[in-house]
């Protein structure tokens, strides 16, 4: 398997790639509008033609590439089932693995950031291996106060779908916003301020319901933006607007864009 | 593959696990001679005879459970070649693979924290896995004031056998006193105060020599008995002596142990 863990810097968004060597599939979890050109260069530079865009959830901090990089690859747009997008291609839902060549990924119904959040497993054969997109993160989690959000429901989800692996679980999170990459649910059980160390549901609620974050600067273009799969809505202002256009690739680009252009 | 990572409380020591399931052929990497019934009792739990102790290098901060382990498992006691300990049973070195079972850890040579201190890596197909020892800690390495430490030689192995290897690389140091579990290539480059963004020979040196760190409590019993593969000499004071013993296992253990009774 290959893999490659990408930081967009502008929203400290990891975005995953994951390539099967036997059949050549791959995967981007969470792609971003702004990195689609440096995502294109990373699968080119590995010989990879792009199958699928998956999302854990309808991100309001970033627009997803997942549209952008269709138009450039052909790849397929896979989302959470349950977000009922008609611009997707394939839904993915809990019970039922994803499978991109000989990985299987394992969706993992996690409201509680967004009522509809999806995490995805694998298991490498040493450890199990968790993409957490913005459910859990390195002594943090996702807000819960925009959107579908629920305090509770995204304690719910932390305990029953996460703190029961193996403390050995590898954590990957959607975002760190202090150059971290790595976390363990061990670790997060542990020393997570807002979660670990055995803190009760009531605890969990009372800390992120008193947090005062800032209004998400970008909310109000990117959840309908990504309800569109990464459409730019007519709202997004002029200093975003940059990463929706989509232009003619230079020339390095073809051969990874092939697919796309062949369409 | 099996995996686990192990704390000894009392010197912050990670005890790392590593088992083929074809083979049954496992081997515990720093086990830690208080700690020994705890990791009897996981490999128990596990159905797994040991097959081999695996030291990093000869520590300063705790005892080796190594000769307790084989004296009660017949478990083969490894170590760095360089070492020339004769109460080892095997010696391994850089360049030539050390094989448990279809498990292949890669020796690397990496002295600075003690002269002959080796790290291991191994490949599960997804990432690099790097058990640093005391050569790279999160946020932190080993010191290099004591035994024979050498900070210029430190920064040269950490730079040349460990900074050279992909981002993605998951690094499991052989402690952490703040209860973190895992690093990755990336995050240390990035992060790491004495050895991240760039940070130059001048200035790692400058932070190893100006540290004024305490006196190792354990320094002066631990380096000859674990010249001795984890034999408590005399000066061992009264309150560490405990786990000295080797003492007839509880009936729970004697099934791991069966080997060792045997011999």
């Amino acid at each position: 398997m290959i893999f490659r863990q990408l930081l967009e810097t502008d929203s400290s968004t990891y975005t995953y790639l994951l390539a099967c060597e036997r059949t050549g599939q791959c995967v981007l979890i969470d792609p971003v509008i702004d990195t689609v050109e440096r995502d294109l260069q990373v699968l080119q530079d590995l010989g990879l033609q792009l199958t699928y865009t998956l999302e854990t959830h309808i991100h309001a901090d970033h627009l997803t590439g997942a549209r952008k990089l269709r138009a450039y690859t052909n790849s397929k747009i896979v989302v959470p089932a349950m977000d009922q997008l008609s611009c997707a291609d394939l839904g993915v839902e809990e019970g039922k693995p994803f499978k991109v060549g000989d990985i299987e990924l394992h969706p993992l119904y996690t409201p509680g950031h967004t009522s509809t959040h999806h995490a995805y497993m694998l298991d490498n054969g040493m450890q199990k291996i968790l993409f957490t997109g913005d459910a859990l993160l390195i002594e943090a989690c996702g807000r819960t106060d925009f959107q579908s959000g629920d305090a509770s429901t995204l304690y719910q989800s932390i305990h029953s779908k996460f703190f029961n692996l193996p403390d050995e679980t590898l954590v990957y999170p959607a975002h760190d916003y202090e150059g971290r990459q790595i976390t363990t649910i061990g670790q997060e059980k542990n020393r997570n301020p807002r979660l670990g160390n055995g803190k009760t549901l009531e605890e969990f609620v009372e800390i992120m319901t008193t947090m005062n974050l800032p209004y998400p600067r970008k909310i109000d273009f990117a959840v309908p933006g990504n309800q569109a799969c990464g459409q730019c809505p007519d709202n997004v202002p002029e200093q975003y607007r940059g990463p929706c256009e989509i232009t003619a690739l230079p020339k390095a680009l073809q051969r990874v864009a092939k697919v796309g252009d062949q369409g």
